[in-house]
């Protein structure tokens, strides 16, 4: 076979199988050396493509694709920097547990290591942070090759999707000329199938577990940020079985459902913030499902919590910051729910329970006042939150926005699905990701962010010129870094406001302008919430003008008073 | 020591001995973990600081410090996806050769890889791009420690000078509270010099290749992409005892000198494009400086040519892609040249050189005609070339602009001073790093890019709000990937625009109000030229539109004349 047909069979049989596999979409950024992939890509009659300039954007796009589908996302781009531009979502990715597939392209073998052109070294290029790694060979159409290159391919699918999930990396050298024949009949080598098993624990195990509930009035469930929904019915129904409260971190999913369950407990960070509260409500027995909690209260609560602390991840990486655990459970999360569930017996007290929903019930009292009554930027994402539509999907930014909708989302509002990057939890990349979460969402999707955050992937907003989307954007523009007004760090007027507020100074109306969104602006917090009554059939920017001191105000207020009336003082 | 004191003391003797390092300049991005490293190099006297926030841009911004200053830059960052959003520019300082010192900071070791907000494994977290990576110990202030991390300090610097020059990585583990105390008198500990030697062949070895030179009359020298400008008299001087020519990249220095020095050869990628050429020129002996030169064909040129083939490299990294170096001189390249002139004997024979000159000036008279009658982005190029003052500095984006430089730049124009990203040839980080460049050069600098480039690195803009700077920005806006439309690629009509030409449909107008920076439209080639007259005081945009095709057709026409022209035809 001529080199053109080599190239084009060998490109489109791996192209199928990661097809087979479960890869339904990819986002490619422009390039030469990545043609072959790109245009087979393009041409699948099934995967369905998105052309993402910017490919740290790009990957961020991708991100939120394989967050919103549960499925592994591929994304493709050339050799250089553009690979090492990829990096920041590959890190979100590893640490978030996102299946992603990073095709790179690169120079052959005879053009590495000697200063050609827009060649860098690729291999291991995201070094630990890509579960794996794989230098592809050359193109080539012999059968033996092409039924490995396909095995390349399921396994990338499979790694990627195996606990805990996360990106894998394949490396592809291409000799030119690059153009496929995208006329030719696909060469299809047999596909293979991949079976995932669960982690389960044996009934021996299980039974050790059970009877230390059996045992145990004062037991807690923590539930974390989830990587899926699929432990959310199993938690709520082992906290029924149990008696155990469940504190519902917002990114575990369970706060979706709190109407219907008494024992959810949302407002935790605001009354745990008090050592006496920890006290008072210190449990004998934690059980803890997903990563670590949003709420910093909870983590202090967790770390002068003395009992015994159990912490189930399929994923088995400990993750513990407080070191506080007693026993680590490498199981499947739903599994193991479920088994202690059918083995727990004997009628759970309420007491303790009924203390928790008394203390938290005064709590979310305070906090409703809170948004009804302040006019700071944390009100006004409580405005936000009780504005949503059933069904609809939210993407939070990190610093502020996640810790005001942790503190605001409390029972009675609509049911509505939380989603941020809380991997590594950058400002990075926050926009892109709820464009590419918008993009296979039905329901509609609103992203709440900061001017920072905004501004740092503003270059993500170009796709919405190409696809249409119909993410609604708030920005809560408090001119600068928020959350640093928080810290200690605050204390100190010498530098503060240039190391740390940094005020950029942005009018989003021209970044609207520039990517052809509409665009309203909102100067304070009633306005906000009459904008938000009209949803947009297409992306919107809604930019809301906060004060950073007013903010840490208004929130140490909230505090305090929760503290004073949780304690009866 | 207090917890306070051993921070501040430990972080500012550290700071302290990279100053006496030559680290003068520091690129800050805000965060909280990277607190004592901040406010410390904020504090300090005679450091300039910056705070930029977009980290991707913030680092190619030092990258421009470092480049125009030829000394190391500190950037400075908070941990997580902060660090990863360093990458390429860390990857292009590794290539370009240009001295980074990456300073991320870290969780302590009891918050590391058990699942601690914002953490991520940030040990060789750059991988083989980072000529040094260090993982720095808790803050101390024994005086032992305080020697040591001194050195350390020391040590990165001269590590980032050393040949081939790159960026160097320091992780500082940071415990909470993070301020230091400003008010602090600094502990100094003794501080250590650095004495680099340069590589130098023996007398015995030059004496061998400058028989070889004595021997041979159809020499010729290659002036590649150099670091810094200390070879270019050197190489002029060699060329003239040799009477060989030198083939001068835009980005060797040596074309600033042109006008003065006539064995200087620059319309080699128009005239050599010719196979016919290739052959009639084809040397005996190629000394060859510098990295692998834009031109292709130039390159195409030197691996079809059969002669002998030295390549000078002190950083010994065989830049050779076509693998047709007979011999690898590690040496220091001004050295190298300065010990081979003065052995050289006799005097040279012109005839060789005179055709090589006569064949030049064809070129250069079509390329001025080109330049005055052409349309086209190229031509555009060319009235940008002829306006620039004695003594600016242009920044040239990678793909279409620094090609076209590359045609363009023909003698009888005023003596400017080009730079580029050619490390690894990305059109990312482009607009921070002429930003970076045009804060530490004297003379008025400008910026040539394409709106693809533009757009990836709009980030840039940011800190022309927060510090002066005069760059003029040239958008070649042929809204698209131009360079594409120069490939094989081209002719496939199907998905070649989606996948390829990426239309971003930008009014660069918006975003100049986003930032606050002058603009202006040039629709026309003769209207570019009229705004080009006068300079702005401020940081400014002039967007061009072009158009690809058209830029396409007169290129083609260009070479297609140049070719007759040369050959007689």
């Amino acid at each position: 076979m001529s080199h053109r047909e080599n190239l084009t069979v060998y490109v489109s049989s791996f192209i199928e199988q990661l097809y087979q596999s479960g890869v339904k979409r990819a986002v490619i950024s422009p390039g030469s050396r990545s043609t072959p992939l790109a245009y087979l890509l393009e041409a699948h009659p099934q995967i369905e493509t998105h052309v993402n300039v910017d490919e740290r954007s790009a990957a961020f796009y991708a991100l939120g694709m394989a967050k919103a589908s549960g499925s592994p996302v591929a994304i493709v781009c050339t050799s250089g920097t553009a690979a090492a531009n990829y990096f920041p979502a590959v890190v979100e990715a590893r640490y978030a547990r996102v299946p992603l597939i990073v095709l790179t392209a690169d120079r052959p073998h005879e053009l590495r290591d000697n200063g050609a052109p827009q060649a860098i070294d690729q291999l291991n290029l995201y070094g630990k942070h890509a579960k794996w790694f794989y230098d592809m060979p050359l193109p080539e159409s012999d059968m033996n090759v092409l039924q490995y290159t396909g095995r390349i391919a399921a396994k990338a699918a499979a790694k990627s999707l195996a606990a805990p999930m996360g990106p894998v990396h394949l490396n592809f050298p291409f000799r030119e000329p690059l153009s496929p024949d995208l006329t030719m009949d696909k060469r299809e080598a047999a596909f293979t199938s991949v079976f995932h098993a669960k982690k389960q624990l044996d009934e021996d195990q299980i039974s050790v577990l059970a009877q230390k509930v059996s045992q145990t009035e004062k037991g807690l469930i923590i539930a974390g940020p989830a990587e899926d929904e699929r432990a959310v019915e199993a938690i709520l129904t082992l906290s029924e079985a149990t008696g155990y409260p469940v504190l519902a971190d917002p990114l575990s999913g369970l706060r979706t459902y709190m109407n219907d369950h008494h024992q959810v407990i949302e407002c935790y960070d605001a009354f745990l913030r008090d050592d006496r509260m920890k006290d008072l409500l210190s449990a004998d027995l934690v059980i803890r499902f997903g990563g670590m909690p949003v709420s910093k209260a909870l983590t202090q609560f967790l770390k002068r919590n003395e009992g015994s602390q159990w912490l189930i991840d399929a994923g088995a990486e400990w993750r513990d910051p407080s070191s506080s655990a007693t026993a680590y459970i490498e199981s499947d999360e739903a599994v193991f729910a479920s088994q202690l569930t059918s083995v727990v017996s004997g009628k759970p007290d309420r007491s303790w329970l009924d203390q928790w929903i008394s203390i938290n019930a005064k709590a979310e009292a305070e906090i409703r006042h809170y948004i009804s009554d302040e006019q700071d930027e944390g009100a006004a994402v409580g405005v936000l939150l009780q504005s949503l539509p059933d069904g609809a999907h939210l993407v939070a930014g990190n610093s502020m926005p996640i810790r005001d909708v942790d503190t605001c989302w409390v029972r009675g509002m609509n049911q509505f699905h939380l989603w941020a990057n809380r991997g590594a939890n950058g400002i990075d990349g926050v926009v892109s990701t709820a464009l590419g979460l918008s993009s296979v969402k039905e329901g509609p999707v609103y992203l709440l962010i900061g001017d920072l955050s905004m501004f740092h992937d503003l270059n993500g907003l170009l796709v919405t010129k190409q696809y249409p989307n119909n993410l609604q954007i708030v920005i809560m523009n408090n001119n600068g870094g928020g959350i640093f007004s928080f810290l200690p760090q605050a204390a100190e007027p010498e530098h503060f406001e240039t190391l740390f507020g940094t005020p950029p100074s942005l009018d989003f109306g021209h970044a609207a302008k520039l990517y052809e969104i509409d665009y309203k602006h909102c100067e304070t917090k009633s306005d906000f919430g009459q904008s938000l009554t009209d949803l947009s059939p297409n992306a919107r920017i809604l930019e809301v003008m906060t004060d950073r001191t007013e903010n840490t105000d208004a929130h140490r207020k909230l505090w305090k008073k929760i503290a004073g009336t949780v304690s009866g003082e």
